[in-house]
């Protein structure tokens, strides 16, 4: 295989040796943000809502990103050229730079990774997940924070609930996934999604975009009792598009899974991402 | 001036090239935990305290230290060997480590740094800083992770409101500044300090050993109202020792700043680190 490049701050370098300084606010006091995007057949789906929620995020924790949107896209063309790798991630990040105390926000590094998707994007959803709730909330949820301490530290609790993710909620309202967004489809047909406490993932985006055409939809808080009587649900993410969830807490959701609702919106993911540009 | 070294995983390099790969943990999703100490006269202050709730810390977040005590005492040694700085602050970080698919923990990295103390330790308290209140709770605040997300977001708000440090509180019941713990001297002359959803700090810890010769001590919940009656108030860490606190909200605290109690606490914590072993 030729070198990978990712790219850092100012230049291409082989991944391999893509570094930062041990001074850097991500590595001394966890601080940045990220975005991660695909591309498919070498076309980077819905760029333009990455890098403005990229922009954003980087806004809200007061972090200057020292490029212009058409240089991130040149840069991202470049890496691309670089790699050659049709159906990729490529995830952006950068952090609050080489502090001289350890605790101001310096000038923030850039660090632009590729790397070649898992598996291949269907329209079907071939598979299902199981999900274990957890009372929390997540600090600054609006903003894409390299902050995931929680979902990575409950890995274990998931695996005991023989789960294979977690849905976190507070005071009874469910909030998200630590990657993904949640919908669920209610007794009476309703596709209700979480509006508040929540990162507004892009894919959830597109989907209250083109669900009006099927369903009543609704964007509003979702208490947790709702989840037993749910006819459907899933959780939804760029990597994954539509992830159908056949159980929580122990509970089968749903008579067939995927349920037709959550099989419709997949296939309306699928167009747009593979047909549109 | 010789040149400074850090110590990354197995090696002594230079300071200014210790780094660690984009695909750290820490770096991806802000997974680490981290301690911090001094030396003085190149004796390392209560370094099995530090050592203790390193090895906590590292054990609460799943993460290998991959070395004994011991292992860890002779690299620290061999570090001041080579900066030959006698008065300084020594900071162990341990990270996720270079997760093959961003999310996993992989086999840790150990970043052990070391740089000259800003000023020196006095047996006055020299200095007293204004705080302000903010809701909020850290996650897992049992640990000393690497997460000051909130803390060094809040800076501009801190300025804004004329302080210097901010401290936490939710539901009425105060918990701690992010880098501090916070104690008050009652009404009634006990000295009280949170007891939960803190890190407990080495030198809260010697402050509790001590003080019970001079002052009648509590550890318990401290109600956000207590801080209008209290006659003094201060801050602790390994850096600053004890910091009277002048001020909270606006709100001036006790009759002058400081208090006895604080500066009876701060000599003894200065004969402990300068006499003591």
């Amino acid at each position: 295989m030729s070198t990978q490049y990712t790219f850092v701050n100012d230049e291409f370098v082989p991944a391999d040796q893509a570094s930062l300084l041990a001074s850097d606010l991500s590595i001394q006091r966890g601080y940045g943000i990220f975005d991660f995007f695909k591309t498919l057949g070498g076309r980077a789906i819905f760029l333009d809502d990455h890098l403005d929620r990229f922009f954003h995020s980087a806004n809200h924790l007061r972090l200057e990103v020292g490029r212009t949107r058409e240089e991130l896209t040149a840069i991202i063309a470049g890496l691309q050229q670089r790699n050659a790798i049709s159906d990729s991630g490529i995830r952006m990040t950068l952090t609050g730079g080489y502090s001289a105390d350890g605790y101001s926000l310096a000038k923030s590094n850039l660090v632009i990774t590729q790397r070649a998707l898992d598996g291949p994007i269907t329209m079907e959803c071939h598979e299902s997940i199981r999900l274990v709730t957890y009372p929390h909330s997540r600090q600054m949820p609006e903003a894409k924070t390299i902050d995931y301490l929680m979902g990575i530290w409950l890995q274990p609790y998931i695996r005991q609930h023989g789960a294979n993710d977690v849905l976190y909620h507070q005071g009874g309202v469910i909030s998200e996934s630590p990657r993904s967004n949640f919908f669920l489809v209610t007794a009476d047909d309703i596709l209700v999604t979480p509006a508040q406490n929540i990162l507004k993932g892009i894919t959830r985006m597109k989907i209250l975009e083109v669900a009006p055409a099927f369903v009543r939809v609704e964007e509003r808080d979702v208490a947790i009792e709702e989840l037993r009587s749910a006819k459907e649900a899933f959780i939804t993410s760029t990597t994954k598009h539509i992830l159908p969830i056949s159980q929580i807490d122990g509970h089968p959701i749903g008579q067939t899974v995927p349920g037709p609702v959550s099989q419709w919106l997949n296939e309306q993911l699928f167009q747009l991402v593979t047909l549109n540009k």
